[in-house]
């Protein structure tokens, strides 16, 4: 039916001489959806990056309290229309509209952004730092050019490209933002869009602060995380295109962050099940099935020692994932991918505990499904038993000892978390020490009795971790003020004139409250002479 | 004469099998120095790293006392040699003894290390975030694995392999070093090994804290970066190198930073021209000629405004170039390199004021030279026409107008350094701001009426910059303790029982000072609760 238009350069327009159009299918009903979206050819894509390079310069010299205003107009915004949001969101990716869609992302969207507005009005994010003798200065600054944000299908709202994590911290650090919608949530990236653009029209933000796209063929992506005028990409989904995305960026020395994949595994110490076995198979469940499993922080492994409690937790566990419902999936690619590595993983040796099969629904699904191994198979072949199964499908490895544990650990590729669950007698305390030692080194955030799906937006959170769970293990893509550091740049002022310093750097603090370095003391105070 | 031995797990021991051995040349008199040193084999820089890995577990649970304490030793054995030194140093690189070696750049490095142990004993880099309702504690530790350093050739002390700012950042932050010695200066190297590792010795820390190499086939090089038992690497040098191994080890998703190179643009204003020409000419030459223009803040390019001063100061500064004796390069490589820089340049369109060829000396050298170019064609072939002369050699850009100048800063590569040059009354303050505005995205350190050469050793120094002067514009090679976080990841702890979080995130500040963020708010108290 009726193509959508892009948003670029602060026109809502058909797009030029697109190289193709898709539709999108509604996930419970498996039928395809009215609206087709064009896919923008090269130079549609340049066309942006020349309006957002513009817009990036206007924005270094626009003053942070108007950006901070326009993120909280925009979450306003996004309120007046989240019943229009969550119907639509709730037919585009069959997340149900609540509690999933109104009462839990939705508010974690718009508090994202009004966090992400307090932190450009403190101005503190910028890591101000002041050497009064030598008359150096420096902090960080937005980028100079648009930061690209390609978001994942699974967050529609929390990590869409147009209203997520990475749009409020490019934003807030000063920078205009391209989007690329996911694919999967096309109406729903042109809600926020349209929403995003009232509130810079009325900001008077430079119009190209925020442009939308749909899609491009795979080498127009790769051109547009390269190219000379890009900022920066913050990249969440899937390995191998983030992969191909990164070759890319890297080889233009442009930053690119990404989110790609993560088996989050959870040891579950001897101690911990003689305690509370039950208790940890249905919390475990409960992470495993959040979103039909597809959440960046599913604990897809699960590591035990090999004893009769271990033998009962997997019953236990069996028992539970089969006697509930499979949620639906995200499209049609779902049970596809995750037949694909239940598939990988038999083939290395895992045994199908229970389910193993798609699920016979009107919408996408995929039984859920258990898995097992012993310790000893997975040191055989620990690659491909860390394959990443995108639904509610979880990996038992059944090791000898806590040694084969500790050794497993050692195996595991960098992911974005890591659980250990242990007694509260204090039982596993030697345990915990063995195996934390190692798997520190391998998660972005570790946990200690918890389940890893929730991940709060707090100061102190990193969503993030070693590669391949990202490309670079020091930095987060939620938790604000942190995530914002990703999209800016280190700029130093030696011998500068007063005056020709930007205010977070002149003697009187700007905000009387913003947290500067000066002289290896941090301080609200102005700069003493 | 005698193969010099490398330091592998605490064994100063003869190169396994090596691929080759390899002399070094006195660049003052071109002949060869009597010393061999190993070209060490795959199967050795596997043992270097398996013992790094290991290190770097046991410095985890190592005091930051200790290491503070080692740093420290260190500083004071350097001292303790600093006769010996500077002799074989001067030998090995024709550096001068005076000043530049016994009094700048032996007292930089033994400070630098001073600095570091200080941070480390402080912990206030590892940037603590502490949110109390949440139960979320974060912090940045070390990597997990050895760190790689590559120093440069130009600053055997300051950037050595195994003493310098990387050494130093590496080792605060609690990782061990794998130190690649650069092969212009293998000697000095070693004896900085030796004095090290007496200090590791006498500290206590792990026998592999500091391990050396000299050389490696290429390919072993790319697999030393890239390996998955490595932490993260430091190197300085040349782009064509830098770019290699950056791509082995973003390949592999292992963190590289990078000094590359980088041509550091003065733009002098008019008015500056007009009110002290002469004393700019004298300044940039002073600049220029540092370490007979080896320096990666080196001006390389300068960029006026076309007028009766201009002109004048171009006929300055060609004098002042002509008349001073060139000083003495660190290779042979380097005359060979400058000529080839040159070539390119004026094939792109300079034109050579003075100087241009070979110097007839008893040592390495080229004459210092001076090239322009109009501003018009600058921007015909600006990739070109930055190409670096590691030396002393500088191509002035002559513009037609500020727009011009302006437009040439909006064609410049990423940089370590950008100077503007401004009248002391104001005269060129609109010229400034609107070629401050273009210059601030392209470099790591703007300077004001000051050359780039001195790179101050203080926490707001950026001695970094965007691509391709740097892998990434968010990291400081020099100034502590930012430089540290360039060597440790983002580590999150949610919901871990108090007495199982380091140190640094429990209650109790652990060293009394330590500054925290805790609850929004930097702070040196405890947490309270």
């Amino acid at each position: 039916m009726s193509l959508q238009p892009v948003l670029i350069n602060g026109d809502w327009k058909k797009a030029k001489d697109s190289t193709g159009t898709f539709n999108m299918t509604n996930p419970a009903t498996k039928s395809r959806l009215p609206e087709s979206y064009p896919v923008s050819t090269k130079e549609e894509v340049l066309e942006t990056l020349e309006a957002g390079k513009k817009a990036a310069g206007e924005l270094r010299s626009t003053s942070p309290d108007k950006i901070a205003e326009f993120l909280e107009l925009f979450a306003n915004k996004i309120e007046d229309r989240a019943e229009e949001l969550v119907n639509l969101t709730n037919l585009e990716t069959a997340l149900p509209i609540e509690p999933r869609l109104r009462s839990g992302e939705l508010p974690r969207t718009t508090n994202q952004l009004r966090q992400a507005a307090e932190a450009a009005r403190d101005r503190s994010w910028c890591m101000a730092v002041i050497d009064t003798k030598s008359n150096i200065h420096s902090m960080f600054g937005a980028l100079g050019g648009p930061v690209v944000v390609m978001g994942p299908n699974n967050f529609p709202f929390a990590f869409n490209s147009a209203a997520g994590g990475d749009f409020a911290a490019a934003i807030a650090a000063g920078n205009p933002v391209i989007a690329k919608a996911n694919t999967s949530h096309c109406g729903t990236t042109k809600i926020f869009a349209e929403a995003a653009f009232e509130a810079v029209k009325e900001s008077g933000l430079p119009p190209a602060t925020l442009q939308l796209i749909y899609r491009t063929p795979p080498d127009v992506g790769l051109m547009l995380v390269s190219h000379p005028l890009v900022g920066a990409t913050g990249f969440t989904g899937g390995r191998s295109s983030g992969l191909k995305l990164k070759e890319a960026a890297d080889k233009a020395g442009k930053p690119i962050y990404l989110e790609m994949s993560s088996v989050n595994p959870v040891f579950v110490l001897p101690g911990a099940l003689k305690e509370r076995l039950q208790n940890i198979a249905t919390e475990l469940y409960g992470s495993c099935s959040l979103g039909a499993g597809q959440f960046c922080t599913n604990p897809g492994l699960v590591i035990i020692k090999k004893d009769e409690n271990g033998d009962a937790f997997i019953n236990s566990l069996g028992k539970i994932f089969e006697g509930n419902k499979p949620g639906t999936l995200l499209s049609a690619a779902g049970p596809k991918n995750i037949a694909e590595a239940i598939k990988i993983l038999t083939k290395a040796g895992a045994e199908i505990v229970v389910g193993g099969k798609e699920a016979d629904e009107a919408g996408y699904a995929f039984s859920n499904t258990l898995l097992r191994v012993s310790g000893t198979n997975f040191l055989k072949n620990p690659n491909n038993l860390q394959t990443e199964a995108f639904g509610t499908v979880s990996l038992i490895i059944v090791a000898d000892s806590i040694e084969q544990m500790t050794e497993v650990a050692s195996r595991l590729e960098g992911n974005l978390t890591g659980s250990l669950y242990t007694s509260t007698k204090g039982d596993d305390d030697l345990y915990y020490s063995k195996i934390e030692s190692v798997l520190r080194l391998k998660v972005g955030r570790l946990l200690n009795d918890k389940m890893p799906t929730g991940v709060a937006v707090v100061p102190s959170m990193n969503h993030g971790g070693p590669f391949p769970a990202t490309g670079h293990p020091g930095f987060t893509a939620v938790g604000i003020p942190r995530s914002m550091l990703r999209f800016a740049a280190l700029h130093c002022y030696d011998n500068v004139r007063h005056h020709r310093l930007p205010e977070e750097l002149q003697d009187k603090n700007p905000t009387g409250k913003m947290w500067r370095f000066i002289d290896g003391q941090w301080t609200q105070s102005d700069v003493e002479r």
